[in-house]
């Protein structure tokens, strides 16, 4: 049994490792952490798990968690975890780290859109982009895996077949982003209250959004040279669910048929991400509560362009879904492995 | 392997069986039958299926599909099956009918509020009313199940104990009961429009739904005589769900702790029902995507009634996954085979 | 022109109030109160209002607001108002108060249900509740109008006229009462955020809610003696509408057609009472955004109880509309003066 | 009084265009037209119009009405108007048609994205493209009104300013759209069902949806040259609005303050266009109910792009606010007249 703690399991990430958690025959939760419920039943918490969880939440303690598991989540805040991680630690568990602390190579370019200080940029090197259909190998020898952002796993899966092929030219790339609110997470704020997010669409953080640094470089080394997006992140009235809908100048003229043959040669092998048939676009419903990534793309002749679109459950796929398949490579298990998790509609 | 058939295997409850049954370690879906939409690939109906379903769909032909499997479920109208079932069928295949047609003894009384005429009463008798909490002994030897409703399954569990000791007067029973849309299913009417039930709620069938014989029959043998209760049906803009709200007069004083001796003397063992903490209200939330029935109850001094509340899972509870438990108790599997789902939330 | 004035501008409730007193042909807003968001632009925490209103929020300061406007409107917490009515204050201005504290004539009463001490008792035998269609002589000539609350102006007018005319027995009534998340407020809490209302229902205050006891009081009028009843209130995933089932025993056999003569005897004049087709139920997206309460109703013979229905906009007839009626009686304004709003569907 | 008659009275912009003439104190609907409910009342239909619109549907007849009205309204399928308009109904009566029949100047064009024979092209090009902001003069005059689309207002609206100051490179312009599902009309189809709908965001239409050529005509005008740009449409799970978010390049480097100043020169005095204020994002809920467009925009350094914004109420300035408003400018009203609605929220 592998044994796990989790620090920030409040949250609504963190809720959603627990119920994964629960459901993988090989691993035993022993830590509950929370920084502002220490000691209150976790079951009252997330009424889901009445019966089905006993513990109370304990201290969000990392050092005395480390000698007691052999895997830490921190669905924490950023800077949480860059303040704090230390080689002690790191020798003695692995640590999948579902914020952005260890997401971002260049420390410079984290201060600059997260606006924090980053406090232990030794780890930076060493730390894999959990990206698993990406870096598989890196990641099964990791100690420490950045697990990537929501938007941003959405944004790359979608695009990187092509910016790798180089058939889009990737200083064109538009990313027009569409999100759940659950995203926004589970703190008491004015805006995300039911009767602010209920029949509304907005845009925000337009041409600031911490994502877009994410983007940039992960599909940077698709293209092998810097690149820069333009990343625009929308929130849209429903629980779950992120929608990419991305726009890219094609470098020269391609058929539906020879984009699908490419994506195909990418993701054809991959469990969790399913290249939709020609002319199908994806929609969030199809994936919620599962860990895939369904991709469609149309060819629009007319501009040159192609239209990508990609849609996953930001909770799952999006982050705790995607921290249990590192988990399971990190440790020898079968990579969909409590993840076989058919999509709940409606 | 347990060979299954569904016979209406395109509606919700149908789609539901598909997402439930995919993940039982010990059943195979041989028949995907379909009214509507002979020769379509299944997965282009629920596209949250692709890449885990090939099947096309097939005829709904319960004569065929008797000589192939080992279950059939029939998801379809009141009126289907009771005008096709015949001894050689049963005498194949055993049968976990999700519609009304075997629920009601009296066929005058399922005549007299469904307006179809009964055309197979010689099963009637033998059928067992699948609400397994409470007919769990006879589910297991029995050939043919009468799946209950899901209102009825919400509202049984809710009030049965209570009536079963005498401690409620069972006339003075009035159930208000609100439900998600997906109750309705997925035929195209403009009254389940999105913008027709976005941001509505109203009661229909006031006094005449049909769900009302049904509750009073099985509440009726608890009481151990005929009782009339009300039962109001109402809409509410969600997916799913059903929340029951149930008043009646206590026959004499009872405390909190009294009430909750009695439910748990009732539920405790079962996995399916939790009783909940005291002055803790179920909420369809934390049951979604779940077979769970959660329970709760206020008792109210001043008026000398007591308030019980059920919720749960119209698709799961109230209707696929009940059949799937069923179907473990028929064929001796684990109870809670394929039915370990953790509620998904947010 | 009427001069008016806001306290507690920046609530759901206060906002609607601005809303429809900024369409009204006679009323000049000179004062938006707040507490929180002193010297803010009004238009920048309603953005709705953007171009419309240029105040910013001015201090919730009753005694400087009482010698500056004809009417204050008060949409503040319970208590808020009795700290601080004075003799000094009422000589200078009406005051609708849209607050509890002028609702219950016995303080004692108020104090049990509020758990607030009242602070000024002596208004409480002069102030007059607000219910238009039923006090509306004592309103036009009152200094303090107790504005009632949202499903109590629901259950009252919908109960009202077969409690006054001795049809059912008051003592056997059960009101269960569905409502939606803007009844809660504007305040951030976690419980109200989107992710867990959405996909939610759940009763809560089980017979304990605080407009019990006005429900009581206003009907008990009616019914010509005390009475106890059962109230459960609700909350579903949609911004407005109150949806009340109300559930009586009839005195004797009453039938649909001589209901529907009562109830047209008392409301066929009333402009904001709609009683509708026989058969017909209320629902709250036919009233949303409107001032109009409609009312349906349905006789059980099997039971012997007769089933009411009615639905309004919490914001509007609820709450802000409700005020601006009792305003244009105050007033000698047309009564539907700035309430001629046709409901927006969908 | 104008007299007006609407042809497709019972879909939701003909629903909603009921709703705002009510309201408009120069104007009697004196014709409920509508193919599928002749006869039946059509309060029934819409019970919002409960005891305000006691008359029944007649048939959708432009010949009859032509002689008996001053101004049509055509809400009905692309293809109706086109296939049965005459001149002598045009020396009758001035018509506002809510197709796309009139839009397009090019019949060939309109053919090949509509893939409809256009049967009256005979009246093209006297035909005035309704969006007051931009043709007011000519639309004064006119007989013929092409009332533009929900998504095409929006957009233009959006991009305009920009365009037509040559401020932006018009073929780069890339227009993400997001709209509420009443766009999708009250027709029975599974597709836009609660269930489906609620809890989804996709695209769809990709690369051939039928309001791209009617943005490029428009903003083609602006630019003063043919312009090709991508659009697409998406569906979120709300019953009113759209939001446009535009992407295009800037020709050369312009402060926020600069395009700011460019918006305000031409929407400051505009009563529906609202320049939010800098840093400002448009969002639907602060317009619904209303006939305003709010836009607001962010220049990108990094990238050289700008990203614009603009929410609109479908079926407000999307059709029926935007009919009315023609309808005014028609009949010499005051432009604002029966429009001057302040959004709902929440």
């Amino acid at each position: 049994m592998i044994k796990a703690g989790i620090i920030g399991a409040t949250g609504y990430a963190g809720g959603e490792l627990v119920r994964l958690l629960l459901a993988h025959k090989n691993v035993e939760i022993k830590w509950y952490g929370s920084k502002s419920y220490v000691d209150q039943k976790y079951a009252d918490l997330y009424r889901n798990m009445f019966e089905l969880v006993q513990e109370s939440c304990m201290e969000d303690n990392i050092e005395a968690l480390a000698g007691q598991v052999d895997v830490i989540f921190t669905a924490t805040p950023q800077g949480y975890l860059s303040s704090l991680l230390t080689e002690t630690i790191l020798r003695q568990v692995k640590i999948i780290d579902l914020s952005a602390d260890y997401r971002i190579k260049d420390p410079s370019v984290y201060e600059a859109w997260y606006h924090i200080h980053h406090e232990s940029p030794q780890f930076l090197e060493e730390a894999v982009y959990g990206l698993c259909e990406i870096n598989r190998a890196r990641i099964k020898t990791a100690r420490l895996i950045a697990n990537p952002g929501c938007y941003t796993t959405c944004s790359i899966l979608t695009a990187y077949p092509l910016v790798k092929e180089g058939i889009i030219d990737p200083d064109s790339l538009i990313i027009d982003a569409k999100s759940g609110v659950s995203g926004a997470g589970r703190g008491a704020k004015v805006a995300n209250l039911f009767c602010e997010v209920n029949e509304n669409s907005k845009a925000y953080g337009v041409a600031v959004h911490r994502h877009t640094p994410e983007i940039e470089e992960q599909l940077g080394y698709a293209a092998g040279k810097e690149i820069k997006i333009s990343f625009t992140p929308h929130l849209v009235p429903m629980n779950r669910g992120i929608l990419v809908t991305a726009y890219a100048s094609m470098r020269s003229a391609y058929t539906q048929e020879e984009i699908k043959e490419v994506y195909d040669s990418y993701y054809a092998k991959e469990t969790f991400v399913r290249v939709l048939d020609q002319g199908v676009c994806p929609e969030t419903r199809w994936v919620e509560g599962s860990n895939y990534t369904d991709i469609g793309f149309q060819v629009d002749e007319r501009t040159g362009r192609i239209v990508m679109m990609g849609a996953l459950d930001n909770l799952v796929k999006g982050a705790a879904g995607q921290a249990v398949q590192n988990m399971n490579l990190l440790f020898g298990e079968r990579e969909s492995e409590g993840l076989a998790l058919v999509p709940v509609f409606p």
